[in-house]
């Protein structure tokens, strides 16, 4: 059998808030610098979803990459982009989103419709800060 | 005499919402549609800043770029990055800030302080979108 | 006035072979070299449409960006993308498809649906070898 | 010892059509959709190959890059660049050219000549997606 | 718990040249070829280092990314940027800068401050070749 | 007539140190900063050369991409390429090797092979520092 790894790019523009409601207002600046400013910032996400399996002899995908950007663009893109990742998302609700943390969500959201082929997902969050989450 | 055009690229992260005060709510979201959305969205921003000059024949340099950088970050950097551009810069303030609302201001304020070396600044905003003035 | 220029980038995958019916086969193989093998090849296209003008002072716009990308894909990307640039494509029968005559082809096509704002049309072949025109 | 992992970046162009002969044409098109259109499509490809291994105490490489390039394009490069993947490419005669299916082909290939230090061969078809094979 | 993987990009811009002390001049002009010319050439490095862990619940990081920025600075970039890295930078004394070499060393030096968060670190010379070291 | 511009992207690793000797070693220090340290630094140089002309009606095209490639492979990479600037490049003999500097000389070296259908030289020296030189 052959074990092919399958990834497909999406992006999202989003902005977001570092703030962790039970530290003081001090702790939190102190912590997340300027990624606490009261007003938020925001960035170009990109999300990079792997699938990982045999491939079909017969049609020679792992899984058709329509079926995997619509899910993509269903559980993750049409709920995040263009959205305040701490108001307006209804599955981020009470986290604080860190790389870290929206790249475990994300995983999450995922694996309920990817199902056992998802094997990782990664997020960019700029060119320099990267985060990636495989389900361990 | 020998014209060359020296660009730098510095990049900010920032949060912003398209809305025009004088329209009403249903003309701003047929108008800017997901950008307009209330809580707003955000991108990592990319700025180039060019400069048009004879370089010095005893430097080889049309300006120092450690000069030119510490320009970019004064005027503009430090005053974006991590912001809201709706509610947190001065120099933004009653500005819709649209790309090209944008690159026309920060041409602006980077022409006080680089003169008539600057030729042109290039923002942006995401993969796919551009923009470019030249102060014409 | 603020003569702001915009950019949008667009992307589509084709086929393509180089070859002029014109001239003899061993003249064509010496002009195009691998271009012209018999079965063609294929390229990732990045198109990037650059309009110019004043931004509106109400909507801070030149053109509503979900106008422009919707102009790129009526007259160009839904025609060409996973198409052969030889034979499926009606705007350009009998044209050679070299990157420079793509790119006027382009133009004149997107000439009819942006108009005057229409300032530039790039199309980078690969990474190394792109093409310009302004209508010049 | 130190187990290092080194990649070469090549590339090529090439044209190919999903199509699957034991398939109906209406199975055909509804399984691969634009991909399966009649005249082909094409890619600027990029192959990154990987090799694994300990560096040699006396030189500090794991394989002499000159003759890893060498190897990759005498098995790939030369052979697949500027051609029709499903009617130019002997070692792909009857494969149908999937990235899925490519990848593990190549990896074959790539096998013959660098031996047990090929660790990994990666694929990318477009920027938005990407296949990886590691020969298990 | 959630095993994430953090990703921080930095850069440096360096020379250097191949050569083995041990070897006669002819063999390392076999060996290293244009890489081993006297006078040496250079670089636009970029180093990837990534830990791995599980986010803090309280902060959803697995660092602050301030402080590996600031530990990646101390020391590698500190010590190599601008340098020559066969002459200027002590603890690559004796070292033959191959990408190899180097990617070894700067893992053992950022062991010794990220400790055993650390889990991978990537160099990029050139767009085309890369190498990454696991502590293996 | 359709006035077409075409680039071909080359690319060469080099080093170099920014050091005028008319001035004291302090001024050079002061006026260069880093790039002044004795044993020079180096960079992965990208060089875009632009042609501007009407595509032959015959062939499709400005000027053969073999034949411009070959050019700026004759009269730059190969004479810059894995070299040190300051030292080893007959062409660069007294030019301090700033890249506004460099991209003049490039353009005079090109200018007398490629001729009149030249039209702009860019410099790319890192990521963040591009020049161009149009001859003017």
């Amino acid at each position: 059998m052959n074990k092919v790894y399958l990834t497909r790019r999406e992006n999202f523009c989003a902005s977001h808030r570092l703030h962790e409601p039970s530290l003081s207002d001090q702790q939190n600046a102190d912590l997340y610098g300027y990624c606490n400013w009261k007003n938020g910032h925001g960035h170009n996400y990109e999300i990079f979803v792997t699938v990982c399996g045999n491939p079909d002899p017969k049609t020679g995908m792992i899984i058709n990459l329509v079926d995997l950007k619509k899910m993509i663009h269903e559980v993750i893109i049409n709920r995040v982009d263009h959205r305040h990742l701490n108001f307006d998302v209804d599955f981020l609700r009470g986290i604080n989103p860190t790389a870290e943390n929206l790249v475990v969500v994300f995983w999450n959201e995922l694996k309920k419709v990817v199902g056992n082929l998802l094997y990782e997902v990664k997020l960019q969050e700029t060119e320099n800060n990267v985060v990636v989450y495989r389900g361990e």
